[in-house]
């Protein structure tokens, strides 16, 4: 049915999908309950969520499916405490404070946590199939735990190097999220100036350079962009962007009617949000903030800061202040549910690669 | 014998790859030749030649093929004068001059020129099959002459919006130039911050935007990258970098090497060598002068002023300050000739095509 059954074998799926998981409520537990049903894998982004937040989602995704699950987490170190940085951010954020009638700027602080100990123990509990990883892996020790317990571990690369680096972490599968890819990227080991390559070419380098099997993120909307990938040697695709405009994704609805009039050339890859690069749809905090790029809080320090401004900004039906993420595939995108979306994909992606 | 025909038709060639004209003696008329002689089609640079040097070049190729031809220009606008961004120049190059024994910095002068009036008649008298452009089109009454003569005329789009612009132009062929890519941006409408876009993305949606057949170039190193621009839409590829270790390619040893021993991660976009911004190998000099993106004069100004540092740099087997142009797919390069290449070009991408 697949020209490669590597990632469908080894995930137990019928079709080598995998929903990206979106943090924030963007990616819901309804929204990965109805790609598994549809014979893909569907991900709780579990970044933002504390373990009390997790056990919830996974509740919700299993009323809804007994298909495998995916759990995603990030792994970034902990910051350091900057207040030079603090007091810049505090400086350029107050005028929008001040604009959306927020207040003060609060003081920055972590309000998420990189996996850890007490996580590992909810997920071994929740027994999902696959347990994902962005910006590089935890200790060695939980990816040990997670593995003996028979959950299959991934992360992503952004380049050869950093894939080379996950295989000899014990990763099972290795996602190759190539320049375009909307929301945060995945960098851990190479400057994020470095890792900037695109899809098409950096699939087919992690493919010559590792024995995991390799699904390709980033600039993937359609069944065009699926066929491609298993040219390039991929086992499967992971794909965000295009499952925002299905009814069951979380977002705000001027996120919603943002994508949808979205280009090409829209998007922008910016620290400003969260204090590490990430890609979104060009809108006026980006532009505006563009000149301090390098000089803010790390993650996730001005995640926190930025997060009453995002919040306030949807509510009040602007995009201004919202963290509008998104990869350049974005002028693909059509209002859909995910079930119809995940038929669609399959249909086009097997027609090109059906015998002529 | 390929999916779709509409490029291979046009030109009349057998294999819809198209070798990209690289300035400045990269690639040769041989190259050229010998591309043709494969089955593809091969590409004389002219951005850099005057009306004899093409003459020259032209009847170099025409003694090693009766294949079709193509004939590239570049078609920036003439540069204004700035001297204050021409002060900045002399300023940053001098001790780069000392340096290399060069003496001084000579001023900026344009040497080379947009395609114009006297070289549409050499072009007319030579009676290629494709003229290509970089940098957009020339006036409409050129383009209007060579499309009269029977003559193609191609032009490449790194946006959505350049490619409508492009075809209203009235081309026959929209190159789709990913980020991916090496050498200079084509891109003419779009800011070049937001013409960014990644092959894998771009692709598709130039397809669903134009009528013409459109061919896809950037981050495309072997058969695998074939095969999936076929998957995305286009009907052909235009390849660069994978030429550049070709026994008939015209680049220093060091530059060769350089491409032999080089990354996925290793190619930054630059405006220090020409003015315009370009992919190329990070070296010294590139990141010595990435703090002054920007503030430099236009191309072809620029280009001039580091002319003598690059041939100099290449004559002492220096990589620094050498423009070591080179897209993404690098790390596929292998030392090889043009005939072996195209074969095996043909070959990966016909398997992963054939029905299976």
């Amino acid at each position: 049915m697949w020209p490669d059954d590597r990632l469908t074998s080894l995930l137990g799926i019928d079709h080598p999908i995998i929903q990206a998981p979106m943090a924030g409520g963007s990616s819901t537990p309804e929204l990965a309950a109805a790609v598994g049903n549809a014979g893909g894998m569907g991900s709780i982004a579990a970044a933002m969520l504390d373990e009390e937040g997790l056990r919830s989602e996974a509740a919700r995704a299993r009323r809804a499916t007994n298909g495998p699950l995916n759990i995603n987490f990030f792994v970034h170190s902990p910051p350091g405490e900057d207040s030079a940085k603090a007091g810049v951010a505090v400086k350029l954020l107050a005028p929008y404070y001040d604009e959306l009638g927020l207040g003060d700027v609060p003081e920055a602080r972590a309000t998420n946590f990189p996996f850890d100990e007490a996580m590992a123990e909810v997920v071994l509990a929740l027994g999902p199939k696959l347990v994902s990883f962005h910006f590089g892996l935890p200790e060695k020790a939980l990816v040990a735990r997670l593995r003996d317990a028979g959950i299959l571990v991934l992360s992503s690369a952004t380049t050869v190097r950093e894939a080379q680096i996950l295989e000899q972490g014990g990763v099972d599968i290795i996602v190759a999220q190539g320049i375009e890819a909307g929301g945060h990227r995945g960098t851990f080991a190479s400057s994020f100036e470095a890792a900037q390559v695109g899809t098409m070419a950096l699939v087919p380098q992690v493919v010559d350079a590792v024995s995991a099997p390799v699904v390709a993120a980033g600039g993937i909307g359609d069944g065009r962009g699926i066929a491609a990938a298993f040219a390039l040697g991929a086992a499967g695709v992971q794909l965000g962007t295009v499952f925002l405009n299905c009814a069951e994704a979380g977002i705000a609805p001027v996120y919603r009617a943002a994508l949808l009039e979205a280009r090409d050339e829209d998007t922008r890859v910016t620290d400003a949000f969260s204090g590490r690069p990430a890609r979104g749809l060009a809108n006026r905090y980006i532009e505006e903030m563009a000149p301090h790029k390098g000089s803010l809080p790390e993650f996730p320090l001005m995640n926190t800061l930025t997060g009453p401004l995002r919040k306030e900004s949807a509510a009040r039906g602007s995009g201004d202040f919202v963290s509008l993420w998104s990869g350049q595939a974005v002028g693909l995108n059509r209002e859909t549910d995910a079930r119809t979306l995940m038929e669609t994909l399959v249909a086009q992606a097997q027609r090109l690669l059906a015998p002529r």
